[in-house]
């Protein structure tokens, strides 16, 4: 909701639209310079750091939705978007801070019912998606004063249950990296094999051994080897490698395991 | 529900106990004797086969559900389940089957109206359970006529989007073997290698190696060493194994990888 207008209609008649009772949030984690970090919006009625997130669309898949969701906070499409829990306890809209109607009412001149069909019991389908940070363009709504990237390892107590929510993302976004394949887009197109084990470290948050980890990856054919060599100094010239397209793409459909 | 009187009551008023629009279907997996299989159950109103499933009461968190609708389809409570995916096209009732008021009226005298609270979209939150089959003891309820076990790999082609499902929760469970441990309740308390092995083929549906593989298990933990040999010729008695109760539990929670 960009502004005041279409969140009023949104409160007003929204039910008409979306889907009653469930919501789609989302871990957008970035990538950059051996960093990860974690998008996250203010919320101006709890006033606390939550992740993005949104309703359902009663004509949308949950894909759709989490896509529609992530384009609108970061500006693109197209990422790489996983499911990673569903999280439906039954005070979970109460776990930390308050939906204050009043609060809402100062904020936008917007007075809701009791009944209202965003008060009820909620269930949130929790997506990660896994992006570049300096190709996304961070945008808060008119509900969040501030959208931007915190460290991984230093963020703040989040609003709702967002703190499972995130453990959560983190523990099977790290699962994942043995199962799917990650870093195009995110990687250069030709990195050695000793940038490509930094990211995975990255992303992985432990250390892995320096030549059997990425040895693993030639072995399953996902990197090739190419004639070229990085320019690092007189002596010390590395390979490079890029991602294979063909079993990249066919392992994110089907799954691999790196082991 | 077992009785007519309960499903006639549910029809009614069950929104006031259960949540609208919010199902769960569990994709229950039975071990024995190397096999792998699926327990599904005949919906007498689409008549076809489909996993077992059910609503979510207000007052349940969604693990709670899940435990209540296994316990109910297999009489064994305190089961090993996990999420494996949610579900959510929006035309996901209508994939494969029709659920037919008038079937439903011929069935149980029940009518109900175009406005009724189950007649709307629905997602279904999927979870997946691992049991000893023969522990298990399949019970049909009122709308299903028969509720049974089918070998993993002679599945008939089920209702709605379960096809789907089922393929999700196979993929989820052999991703999760690398990550959490499994086979407590499953194979017998002492057990050798070979066996633990073969366990391992079975449910993640691939040959391992017959050294390296229970290595891995012995290398982490996961496995004790008994003084104790099996009997089973003058020239053959292999060692005893049984699970280390500590990192088992720790692993339960935290996660690992045998790799």
């Amino acid at each position: 909701m960009e502004t005041l207008q279409e969140l009023r209609h949104f409160f007003n008649t929204g039910n008409k639209e979306y889907r009653t009772g469930i919501t789609i949030d989302c871990a957008i984690f970035g990538y950059h310079d051996d960093q990860l970090q974690l998008l996250l919006v203010k919320n101006k009625i709890l006033t606390l750091w939550c992740m993005p997130g949104g309703y359902v669309k009663k004509s949308e898949t949950l894909n759709e939705a989490s896509a529609r969701i992530t384009l609108e906070r970061t500006g693109i499409g197209n990422l790489f978007l996983k499911q990673f829990k569903t999280f439906g306890d039954p005070d979970r809209n109460n776990a930390y801070g308050i939906f204050d109607p009043e609060k809402l009412y100062e904020i936008s001149g917007i007075r809701i019912a009791e009944d209202n069909w965003l008060m009820g019991q909620t269930i949130s389908v929790g997506f990660y998606a896994i992006t570049d940070m300096v190709k996304a363009r961070p945008k808060a709504d008119f509900l969040s004063s501030e959208c931007r990237w915190f460290p991984i390892d230093d963020l703040p107590h989040l609003g709702f249950d967002h703190d499972e929510m995130v453990r959560e993302a983190l523990f099977t976004m790290r699962m994942h990296l043995y199962h799917f394949p990650v870093g195009k887009n995110l990687l250069p197109e030709k990195f050695t094999l000793k940038e490509i084990k930094q990211f995975y470290e990255v992303m992985s948050g432990k250390p892995l051994h320096a030549t059997n980890f990425p040895n693993k990856l030639i072995k399953m054919g996902l990197i090739d080897r190419l004639e070229e060599k990085k320019r690092i100094g007189a002596h010390r010239s590395p390979t490079y490698y890029r991602f294979n397209g063909r079993v990249y793409e066919k392992a994110l459909k089907e799954g691999l395991v790196v082991a």
